[in-house]
């Protein structure tokens, strides 16, 4: 493979108009397999446990994806106090870390590698503009250091603070990308996703669009407004949906997060390959070339994007290798009966049961609408007591 | 960690009255990962990606497992023959690779290495018992060679085959375990779980059960039949049970196979960790000492076992240092509405909902009845052709 | 029309293989129309509000009904002191009425009116069988005296107070029918459906089966049981069915009362015209020959009955002049796409939404398991108070 | 009570601030007790089983309804030669008796009596406006001359055939009302509801609202919509809603209609009482004060909406007799757990079950999207042949 300095970069990519594929949600799925925590969804497994990490890379990178992002989510320093593990690694540890990773197995690929700063405790705590990009700064010190090929600014749910991230970010000279967590509603003080997406590309961003809180049909309508925000303003960008891989049809302004089986019993919204194969027909229709996924993804995921689009790219994904294009595979199942379902049309049309007949099919979502400067909000090094737990708990109905 | 030579067998864990816990389901976790293909289900990612299966193993390991099985599903010559792959590797070299990696990783701890066997297509073709057993027998050699703790006889849809499997699984002097895949109906012609667990035990079997095909609640069930049969016939045996991680209320005779779902649209049925601490807490009930997964399974639905019996067991798995027990992990979450959910009354009374407002809770299974003989099953190495699929098509409603 | 006199009789009917279609639910629906109180559920409107029941009588004539039961359901003395209401009527006046109406309908067409007792409080409170006998007693006199053409004793959870009503009908020389409200787990004490058959048959039953509290599928099933065991123990008898009118796939043994649902949100669980037809069909297949329905029947559930029984029954009924066979009618409908619904194939295969989409498909029955003799089951003239009520509110999950 | 002429009519009851209760759905309940084919949907029953019809009015009367329509639905000449029926009654002959019957009954308490037109197939053919205007012209002097109280224009999918309804009606001198059925998303052009409302105010109605077509809250909805637009544009009026009691919240544009269960699978989609006293206290805090229902309304239905206001109206209705509030009536049931339901907070949280697993909780409406003018909206006198048909059942998904 080519030297990572040899590969096209990405705007180089986009401006040619490729479909180009971002990998998936590590931070769930390392905390599926054991090295991320739940709560604090900190990554220092880039340093505990990097066996892990170089793994999954590697099944993204075999699944087609042409980004692998460093695995430095709420790797700020701020966010690092406040996980509650004892910290045998120092922020700039694990940042370093996690980018050795993304470039060693990027460069056994043709993969970029992408750093990533997102939404601060600061922020919400009402820290200054200064303060907070202080701690973008940190990060990104580590990223230029370390020879990442473009930067993301992701999971903001105020796009203030995302542009104060774009700023930061741009002083480095390298491409730069941004996703709000947002939906059709808007940011969290109702910022509408087209004049989100103005404001960003004013800010200096290459490349715009929202990633995880919502599922693909919503991901990619939000990031249709964003688009037509930025023609109707005279602007140029190109876009991207980092979407879950949960369906959440009943969802509020908050996403996923506000749904009461958030983060422990969201399996039975899980997307199928199928439905991923119908997400990246539409994002593609709709125009967005960095098609990628977020929390819930599984690199089956990633490799069911890339067949979706193997005509538009040329080439099936090296996973591939082990998956018959809509099931062809079952072929040589055992079953007679399971030969019958080697085919698209059957599971194009096929309306997956839950197996729950006790279960709802939608939740009602908790939609307490606090944001920014709440005091429930205010950055604690702390766990929660169980007297102020108690207090929550009598909220939730 | 002590060398393999000096860890308690599996017999003197079991009779001390020590839960076992099994480890989960390879074949499914590694396909969604990217190695194995549906449809054919063989192994030879133990040949071609050993770093792979190495990685899964070391996360089961982490979460809890005591055993870590030979990932030689399906890896019988007769098999492999007709999985429709070039061959770069033997059945002998992908089975050898397979004891090789469990051994390595089952001795980063206190894990035995299980080998194991399953159904074959030559006795679904009604070859003679003689060339059966000789298709066990080759595995079994490198088993012995390769000194796996004991043996595993599992999936098998007929008693009488799993009868042949126990005897040649015997003639080693090892340790033998055997599960059936069937639910409370009984084997594929009507012998009753507490029949088939009679004849096991008398072909010689130490550890009874089922895995597969069913969820844990039938799962359950069923080797709670086989210790009534047992019990009635004056014999004596240990349990295991090693089921799904699906929910499959709808299943008739053959299980999960003959859902419409089966096996790329299964995802709104995977089961929670909540319900994965039931089902340990039920299994452990019931008598089962030896509790494990199958297909659906991940990490941390182990992980959910060994801290559902942690108590019982004196310890919790190295993999719950990124798990607060019942949820406990989300007092550190940024949301205060989501550290409310920080409980156990939480999680445990929670009805998940699917997303899924289009589909039903139960699917009608197929149902095609076939066994053992019917043309439909006889042994082929080529893949269905397009006109034999025309008719399968047109026999699917 | 012929008068009441030439009418054959139901043996003669049954006797030459004749489908004998019962009508509807008259408690339920005219709660409904706001002429019952749910909670006592007795038939003061007989008395009261005479044209109400009048028309519902002729609603179910119009649709096909063989047979008119007089309005006295809960109509023995000992129930109504317990309903609560000023008795501006006595019991004897509530059964005259009652009666009247009955015949007054009937001859407007070939029906035959049938006379029925059912469960009392008295049996509960455990009185003797001297003391239950009184009371069925008492108003077979008024069913005697106002000529009704048979009797019917309905709704009994015990097989026990089923002979006594059996006995005491028999005394009059009429045909007697009894029906359990009982599902395939047999009466409260456990007596199976078979038993409870032969039991009632050698008690004197001309016709026995179940009424109420299950749904068509289970409610066939069980008088497939009886039918088993009545065969079994060499007698003879005819089988008649009044099922639900609602899907009850999730009841114990104590049926729809059990569900959380009862009696004020069963309304998903309405069966459609078409379920009508498909038990109209199964019933009819097992060999049941007095088919008819009871809570939740509306007059077009039975119309659906008839329909699907026409070419048995040798014609249709007069309400059909109002309804196209499988949807015909909409053949004249504005809208092309409803036209388009003017088949039975689209009808048979549907399966309708609920438009619940926060709703479960399955409830979990209450299951407080108590029967006769519980001190909770006693009688009383007075509504439980506050204080009592409490204790129950406490109990419910 | 006091005659006809000494009631307060409809406008002094609005200006005063009173909330004016409607009756339910005579076509859809009639179909089900009988009386009405589906397809045609026309009212030829109030003279051929006048009984019948008289009947329901008077169940509704009892239920709280102040209003009475006339059972004239699609009782225009040109709508009634399409019914394909054998006429034995002219349409005047039809409108008349059903003007006597709603008089008769409504003189049995306060009620007033509403004479309606609603949608012609002439309009959708395309005919002129000095033709549809004539239509209506023919059924109001029928009402005139029998003196019903005010009048109402109802079920019209296009605001311009309305305005002109509407523009007939005023002729009289009398109060007019006046509901489209449309949505949210406006009339089968596009109209918004704002914009119909104000040209409706605009073309002289006093009472301006929805009915048919959506669930309550849907219809509540789009009521406010009304109210807004015809508050921006500086007029005023009383407003009315008058809504399905199935939920619909898979409905697109033309609402029910294209849902595949209509007209004979909705069931499962009837509202509960509960469901009905929550419509109730939504529409009275939306500030509408002509409150009603229509097709799927029983009885029952009213009287829950005369139940939730009875406070605000100063009574309970008559059928209330039969019903204790919020289930309280079932203190006097015979099972304590029964008892135990007899409570606010048992009902008013319960999601009921549907009883059917093997259902979705949403449909795919049909969406064929056609309006005013299609080919396949011309009036026709003759059914639908049979290769008419199957080119439509092709297009059936």
């Amino acid at each position: 493979m080519a030297p990572g300095g040899a590969k096209k970069n990405i705007l180089e990519r986009l401006d040619a108009g490729e479909v180009v594929l971002g990998d998936g949600g590590y931070v769930f799925e390392l905390e599926k397999r054991g090295y991320v925590k739940a709560g604090p969804w900190t990554p220092e497994a880039a340093s505990e446990h990097p066996e892990a990490v170089r793994q999954l890379h590697r099944e993204f990178l075999r699944a087609g994806a042409d980004i692998l992002q460093t695995f430095t989510f709420y790797a700020s320093d701020d966010k690092l106090e406040n996980r509650g593990n004892v910290q045998s690694f120092t922020g700039k540890q694990i940042n370093e870390a996690a980018c050795d990773l993304a470039r060693e197995v990027a460069d056994e690929g043709d993969a970029l590698v992408a750093g990533g700063v997102s939404q601060t405790p600061s922020y919400l705590s009402c820290k200054s503009e200064a303060e907070v990009k202080a701690i973008f700064m940190k990060q990104i010190e580590v990223y230029v250091q370390r020879k990442v090929d473009f930067l993301i600014a992701e999971y903001f749910e105020h796009v203030e603070e995302a542009e104060w991230a774009v700023q930061v970010l741009k002083t480095t000279g390298k491409p730069v990308a941004v996703t709000l967590c947002i939906g059709p509603e808007g940011d969290l003080n109702g910022v509408s996703p087209g004049d989100c997406a103005v404001r960003l590309v004013q800010a200096g961003a290459d490349i715009v669009g929202v990633n995880c809180h919502f599922d693909p049909v919503t991901a990619v309508k939000t990031v249709k407004m964003m688009m037509e925000g930025v023609g109707k303003a005279g602007l140029k960008a190109h876009y991207m949906v980092q979407p879950l891989a949960y369906h959440t049809p009943d969802c509020n302004c908050q996403g996923f997060i506000d749904l009461p089986e958030f983060p422990f019993a969201l399996e039975p919204r899980v997307l199928t390959r199928w439905d991923m194969q119908k997400y990246a027909r539409d994002a593609y229709d709709s125009g967005i070339r960095y098609i990628g996924g977020c929390c819930g993804f599984q690199p089956y995921h990633t490799r069911a994007l890339a067949e979706e689009l193997a005509a538009e790219r040329g080439f099936l994904p090296a996973a591939s290798e082990k998956h018959g294009s809509w099931g062809s595979g079952l072929e040589m199942h055992t079953k007679p009966w399971v030969r019958a379902r080697a085919r698209r049309d059957y599971w194009e049309k096929l309306p997956p049961a839950s197996g729950r007949p006790h279960c709802a099919s939608m939740s009602t979502p908790a939609g307490w609408g606090v944001t920014k400067g709440d005091a429930q909000l205010m950055q604690k090094k702390e766990s929660t007591t169980q007297d102020e737990l108690k207090v929550l708990f009598g909220k939730t109905h």
